[in-house]
Formats: C-alpha cells, structure tokens, sequence
C-alpha cells in the first residue's frame, strides 16, 4: 500500500448556504485563503467551486473562477480542480465552460440523480429567502449528467488536456463508465472519486464504500486510483478512515460536511484537512505533496494551465 | 418461504421499439390477448403500459389505457398494474393521469438517473425513423423522479387508493425511499421491485441483487415483500432464479427481454412466463393465483378500481 | 461465459449412512452402476467414496477403491476423482493412501472445522445402531486438514501428478490456500470446489457463495476454475443455479442431497444429475463430455492412472 | 450509536512466544502490571491468560490464573474475562477448569480450525528451542472447539454464571452458534467478538469484518453487542477504527498485536490503549468505564466472582 495519501479539499462548493456555518468561504478572497492554509495543513489537491460574492450563492461565473484560480496558483503548489458540476438551472454548457482554464484536473460526474438538499432547509437556521428557496428547490432537482452530457464533457476535457476525477455517487455510474468505455469516449486508467452520501443518490456507510470499490474492480480491474468523500457528519471521517486502511485516498471540506467533531462545528477546511492528517497517522499514511500527488493521478502540471 | 411465486408479467413496456421484435404487442387488441394468454400460463399480476396502435410508439395516452384495462379486466382475474413510468417528453403529471382509474396497483419510481436505450440503435435492425430517434434520443434522457415528483405521485395514490409497486433501480432508491418514510409520504409495508440492468442503473447481476436486498432488510427489516425484474437476456432470468431461492417475486416480459435462450427470440410473452413457471417448479415454488397475489400484495380487489 | 457446464456427480460420500436413504450406493457394484447412470445423464466427472459393502459405512479401503476406479475406468469415459476426505477415525495417511492409483484428480481439503452430521440422528429414521453412533460422534468430530495435513497430502499429488480439485468449505480456507501458495506448496492455476452447507464451515446461501468467490478473485484473480456444491436441500440446487449464472461449474449427487423435489427423495444420483442437467438449460448451458472437462481442468488423461 | 466503547485489552495471550517483543508480559506480576495499567489508559475489559513465569510458556495454570484474577480484581475494577482457549496439548476440560473462579465473563470459542502461527517462526527472532517448536508446531495444529467441546462449556458458564464472550473466526462459526440456539445450548442476547485475522480462519479485511456482521445480523437481528479484534498489524487499528464507525466495541492489546505503528513496536499494551482511546475520539466515542461495560454486557458484577 502507498504510504502517501492525496488529501483533496472541496473548501467551499455548491451544497450548502451560508446560513448554515459562518466557515463557509464565500469571496474570492476566503476561498484563497482556506485553500492556501488547507494545502498548509496537508491537502495537495484543491477542489474549487465559486460563490457570488455578495449573496454566497453557488455560481459557476467564469470571471470569478479566474479570479480562483489564478489567486490560488499565486499562492500554492497544489493540484487546482475546478467542478463541473455546476449548481441548479446550469447547463451543461456553462458548467463546463471552466475547462477553457485548461486545469490539470476537473470533476465528471458519472451519472444522473437527485440531488437532495431539502431536508437542511427544515432546521432552524437563519437563512435568507434565497437560501430557504435554494434548498427547497432541490426537492424538484435532477444532477443532470446525461449521456450526451458525459460525452460533450469527455470530449471538452480531451480537448483542454484536464484529467477528469470521476465522481460516482451510486452503483450504477460504475456501468455508465463502463459504457463510456466500450464505447472510447473515456479510457481507462481512471482517477474515481467515491462521493457518498447524497441524499439521491448511494449513502456514505461502509457496506457501500466497500462495495462500490469491489464492483469497480471488477469491472476495470486496478486500472484506477480512487478515493472517498463522505457528506455530512461522521459520514466525511468514516470514509476516510476507511479510505485510508483499503489503500485509497481521502476528500474532505466544508463542500462536504461543517462539523469536525459531532458537536463542533469546523472553524474553517483546515479543521477538516487536520483531522484527515491525523487520521492518516493512524494508518501510517502521510500526506502526499503536491508533486507526488501530479504523479500519482498522471496530470500535466501546473506549468500546462491556461491561468 | 412462501411455496407461491408471484409471476408479474410486464407485457410491452416502453423501452423497446418494434423493430427489435414482431412479437411485442402494439395494439389494444394484441396487448390485452399477450395479458390473458400470459396469465393463462402462470402470471398473477400484468404490468400495463399502451403503444400508438398504428406506429407501436410508448406512450401515456389515456384512452388506451382505458381500452386495455376494461378488455383486461373482462377478460382475466389477474391484478392490472399499469405504469407511472410514463417515456421521453412526459410530466409527471402525464405519467399520474393514469390513477384516475383507480388501479389496485401501479409502478411507483424511487429515483431519477439515465435511461439509456441508445445502444440498440447501434444493431442492424429495420428500424424506422422514429425508432432509431427514439432509441438515439435516450442519450440526452434522464427518466426523471424528483422527491417532488414521487411526492405527487404518491399523493395521487393515497388517493386513489392504488398500491405502489416501488421500483428500484439502483441501491441509492433504497435511501430515497427512507427518506419518504421519514417525511411521511409512504409508509411501511413496501412492495418493491428490483429493477436491475437498465444502462444508467445498475447491473442485473448477483452481486447487485442480493446487495440490494441486504441493504432493503437493513433499512425496512421485512416489513416489504418483494420481486425481481432482469433486464436483458440472460438477466431476465438470472434474476429470476437467484429471487426464487432467496423467496422474493419475479417479474418477466417482453418489455424487460425478448429472448428466452440465448439464440432463440420469444415468440410470445408466454414463452417467457413459461420458463418462469419451469425454473419456479426447480425451487419448489408454483404460480400464486391472483386472488393469492391480491392477498400477498394487500391489494384492494379488482372490485375497487375504476374501470 | 464458457456454454459448457462441468458437472461433477459425488455418488454416494461418507456424510450420510443407508436409513437416510436407499437409494445411496453401498457395494461396488452399486457405485458403479450409479456411477456410469450418472456419467450418461450428464456427469463429466465422479466424485468416488468407497463403503463397506455390508454395512454400508463409509471407510477408505484402497482394495474397494481399486475395483470401484477399475470397473468405472472399464465402463465410462468419466474423470474418475476419488476423494481423500475420508472418514472419522482415519489419518491423513490413510487418506491420501488412494493416491497410489495415481488418478487424473482427487480431492484437497483445504482447512479443518468441525464436520456435524449430528442432527440427523435425532430424525426418525431406522437406524442401525452404528449409523447413529456415526452421525452422533460427529458432535465431537473435526474434519482436519492441519497445514502439515494439507502439505503432506500436495506432496502425495504432486508426486502421482494428481490434480487437486481444491475444497474450500469457509471464508478462511481461501486464506490458506493463499499461505500454501506463499509457501510454493501449492500453486495456481486452481480448480476450487466451493462446498457450502457442511454444519461447522459456512452455509448454503448466495450471500456466501458470492462473497466467496468474490474473496477468491480478489486473492488469486482469475487464475482458477471452480464449481459449487451444496448441501443438503434445497441448498444442492440452489448452489447450482447460482453457479451457471455466475460461470461455474457444479457438482450433485447423493453424498450432498438426497432430494430432487423438496418432497420427492431422489431414486438415484440420476435424479440430481438429470435436474443439474435442465438447470443448466434454463442458462444456455450444456453438460461438458469428458474430454471437454479434461481440457479445461488440465488433467493428464485416462491413460496416465494406475488402476 | 452509542457514544461509549467497551475497549477489551488482551494482555499477554497465548498466540506469541516472548522472543516476540520484550514487552509482552510474563510473570504474574507483569500481567498484573500490564492490566492495571490498561485499564487506567482506558480499557474496561482485561482478557486474561496466563504463562509459566520462568519461560513464558503459554498455558492454563488454575494457580497462576488465580493469582492473576485476584491482583487484577485488588487493583482494578475492569471486568476479568479469562480465556477458555487455554494452548497446544490441552484438554478443554484444561481450558474449563478456569470457570472455578466464577469470573463475570469467559471466551468461549464458537468453531474449530487451523491456528497458524508458523510463519512467526521464518522470523530472524532469538527464539529459545521451545519457542521455534511451539510455533512450528502449530503447523498440525487444530484449534478444537466441537460441539461437543462447546455444550460443555456452555454447560460450565452456565454452571458458574459467567457470561460467554463468544469468538467467532470464520463466518461458519455464526452457523455453529445458530446450531446451539437451535439446541437451546446458548441463547440470546449474545456478545460476540470478531476475531479476525489469525492463519485458518478468516482475514482482517473490511470486507469480511462487514459480511461477518451483517451476517450475524441476519441470523440473530440486534440480539448482541459485538466486537471485533484484528490480529497482527496494521489489522488490530483497522478493525478497532471499522468497528468504532459500525457501532460495536474493540479489543487490543499484545495478545493480538505488536506494533503501535508500521515501524514501531509497542511497549506496552497502554501504547495499545491509547491508540484505540485516540481512534475512538476520533469518532467521538469515549472509553466506557468498567462499570459501564458491566452494564452493556449484562454481566453479574465483580462481587459475584470466585476469586
């Protein structure tokens, strides 16, 4: 087993609101900012969504995905992986739109499922009417990643040279690449990230963690590096734990979860990278540097970036 | 175990087009005769959808409907459970309209993901324009079941005092299902169908299966009753076999498989209920009777419905 | 998937004593009568146990091997696999003694457990005394295969180059197969016979059959072919179609089960091989000829035995 | 889940020979030592053998084990759970002599196997001749729990109120104990401890911890608190951090495991403890206190002991 392990840190994303933890970055300026201390307490890999400024509200603005990506590029070494994922009412268009940036590394989400966010409008937060109607609005919300979606996706990364991180959120995405395979739009080896715990989609308990990397094994045989990314909380730790003792590696931030412990919640991402990194001493794993993780996932480098 | 077997069958459904089979019933008149002949050679319950009668195209038209539930329904004992599933282009109010019929049963789908007919369209077939449209076009297809969606629907069946049949397609369905147990919308006792091998869900293999199951006993302990579908061949029958040793229900028809060998197309439904009934005889399992399926179900008696 | 089904008829075995059925094979001529029965309805492969002719316990009399394997030689074309499982009360010696006919396969054991008959005593049944001393020892029995026995005994196959059909009856024999590998005392490709049911090591279930085979593909990849066997019933039956659909090979007969139906004891290893045999069919599947077998287990020949 | 863990240390066992690591404890002193010192670290359980103090032998010494239980019971208030597995060469009346002292809970062993530790002895270790043997030995050794074997001692436990903790190594012993059940031998609620990981039984993967538990589940729903105990390292964290997460308790300690970290040997068993005390904070679970544990386990209480 590698005794490095890539920490990836979704420091910000697009499935939550403000209203739920004043840790959520949500300018350009917090985002750099836990994204630079995030790489200094361990994560080699930057997970990058973008907010408005003023509101808070996932977004997929190129002018502010620029501004990201630049200021982090400034200030760290680490792998900058920008979503595709994008946010309700955006196209497929417009949320690969970020690819023009040519990262090294973007998401591709495998498969099509709901993408439940209601249930956390029930708590008593102080949201705004916008916040309250975001997640409400994910009762009637497909993730929508189509075949024809992966394909135009497949061929926009392909084409800016960016290693797509595959994100597979339920069994069935494992057939989708796979089919994706028969039919040459993707080739193996894979770099899959396992996100469980959607509420849509498979949850994040480790008869499924355990499971999914079973059936992707036999499917593409080691032909893949992976790692795991639990929502919610102790469904981030878990996966990890887990993650790191079957050789894998680890995603944690606040994109994912906001507590560090169960009645604490996470001051900024770097509670959650630190918590990883001692977790992964337990399993006699060390953070991988940058570079180590480039090698690992067989990216271009930073140097073949358009930002 | 229950020495009966509830042997659905699902007679035309709307994944396939005609040019994959002469044998798949298209009119109002060939659909009703395939359900009788069907529960003739053992089936209990037929899953319901209608064809354009002239072109065989998959669609919600109600009025075929009506005209295939009442010849149904004059014509044999067996429980009628039309779909909810709907195709390409419906709403989910199209997809409900169907309940005004006051069905003893009808498909209720726990999920949202890709629906993907499209590799069909590769094979050499006599396919007329639309059909290879229709095929082609599911790579751009999400069958869409929101937690809204499912939360209307299920109101429209309290309402009409239907029983849902949950379809599950993939093991992330489980926990959408939990979560409508959660917030009150359905309640236990479940009916569940395992729908495995739809390109977009997952695979109608073993290992699925009885992961499925597992996670289903894990959540609900067994407080549901149960069958499989196999879509595909050998899956249809794969599935069928493994659900006859672990006690649960099967469902065939030419809407999941056309063949019943390997080189041999099926004639009929019948020929495929037939070898359900053959492998049934192999595990000491004999054909419930409707009123036995009815009982099983909790259905409310074909007395009850509105056609 | 291979069309062709091993399908390996154990005769008659030392599990069971005559009061549980008569149709269990006791002399030599019996055995190789059902033996050849057996070969002519579909079987590839026998499974020998030996009994003593007048009472019908279970022993390892190589003078009764001799002519059983001789008469069986002179009258099928059949893989003659005796076995070196033995009995209560024999050494490892007296076990492996058999290989001195230097047949093409015989059995390995791959692990010790407690090996419980018991329960069928307590049924009512007309015993003769020692049959009930028989299945009540086995309270107190272990069938042991101590890694000194399992190392003796490949010692014993590599000389008489005897292909080892490998019996794994629990999770942990394949874990020891993996430490005789290690040890360059056995070495893959395998031939794995999974025989599940034994009150001491797992049950019969498809859980444990394909969490098995899983185990095994993940510890030695593909490089082994393999059979399921299940005891008692349904169990037999259940293990066989599980094993078509998955690819496997099977093995029936009376030293497993002694039921066709489960309220129709079987007349003879006929029965079971015949229902293996329209198994097979329902999965597109055909009995292997002997030569067909041969080939595909890696065994010397006919030609190449001492008896 | 409970917010509380039961962590059980094995102080010295029987499974190693002290040319293993200096730190395993010897003498009754050191054992005593060793426990109280467990203890204070966070362990609420103290599983117990005992070895001849002037080699280190392992063995089932009534002397040495009523000089152990009574130091341990005047210097610690954690549950005494002796061992019943006693060592090569015993008898179980051996083993069952220990349930004389009428401790609150005992091992009880639920199957018999292969117990290999033979590979210890291919070590570059200062073996004293008697250490070499004992391990070589093992290589024809069977751990031996018939079921004879197991109604006598359910029969002593019963006798001497002494709560089984039940050893299940492979997935067939969960069957075993079904059997029991069946008998009335042992009944439910039980406390079952996974012991994973030993050569001849099952190995400490995730997966098999997993499908041992959800086995278990189906076979006796919630009716048990468990444990699991990973043998060697890094299987002893692995289990205790998938145990931690999955809700059940943990053993540790020198009997299982001699390392704190890859390259790190324990010093003593409270490098052990206070592994496990970190990993559980991690999954904010904290040490139960002895009187706790008494509690979760249904045990009769430190007064009721014989010693």
């Amino acid at each position: 087993m590698d005794d490095k392990v890539i920490i990836t840190c979704a420091v910000t994303g697009g499935m939550t609101v403000p209203a739920q933890s004043k840790a959520i970055p949500i300018t350009v300026e917090q985002i750099v900012e836990e994204g630079v201390r995030a790489v200094e307490a361990g994560a080699s890999v930057l997970h990058v969504h973008v907010r408005e400024e003023d509101t808070g509200r996932p977004v997929a603005d190129l002018e502010l995905f620029d501004r990201v990506l630049r200021d982090l590029k400034a200030n760290t070494e680490a792998v900058l992986q920008p979503t595709t994922g994008g946010g309700r009412g955006m196209t497929v268009q417009d949320r690969g739109a970020v690819l023009r940036f040519r990262p090294e590394m973007a998401t591709f989400n495998a498969g099509s499922f709901n993408f439940g966010l209601f249930p956390v409008a029930a708590r008593d937060l102080p949201f705004r009417d916008w916040e309250r109607d975001y997640l409400e609005g994910t009762r009637d919300y497909i993730f929508k990643n189509t075949f024809a979606d992966m394909t135009y996706m497949a061929g926009l990364m392909e084409e800016s040279e960016t290693r797509p991180e595959i994100e597979v959120y339920d069994v069935g995405h494992l057939y989708n690449l796979q089919q994706l395979v028969k039919e040459a739009i993707l080739e193996p080896p894979f770099n899959i990230q396992f996100v469980l715990g959607v509420l849509g989609a498979n949850a994040a308990e480790p008869d499924q963690l355990v499971h999914m990397l079973r059936t992707a094994q036999r499917l593409f045989g080691d032909a893949f590096t992976w790692s795991a990314a639990g929502v919610g909380y102790p469904a981030e730790f878990n996966m990890v734990a887990l993650s790191l003792m079957l050789g894998g590696n680890v995603r944690v931030g606040l994109e994912d979860n906001l507590r560090v412990r169960r009645r604490e919640p996470a001051q900024s991402n770097v509670d959650l990278v630190e918590k990883a990194v001692s977790l992964a001493a337990m399993f006699d794993r060390e953070p991988a540097t940058p570079q180590e993780a480039r090698q690992r996932l067989c990216l271009k480098g930073a140097d073949a970036v358009a930002f």
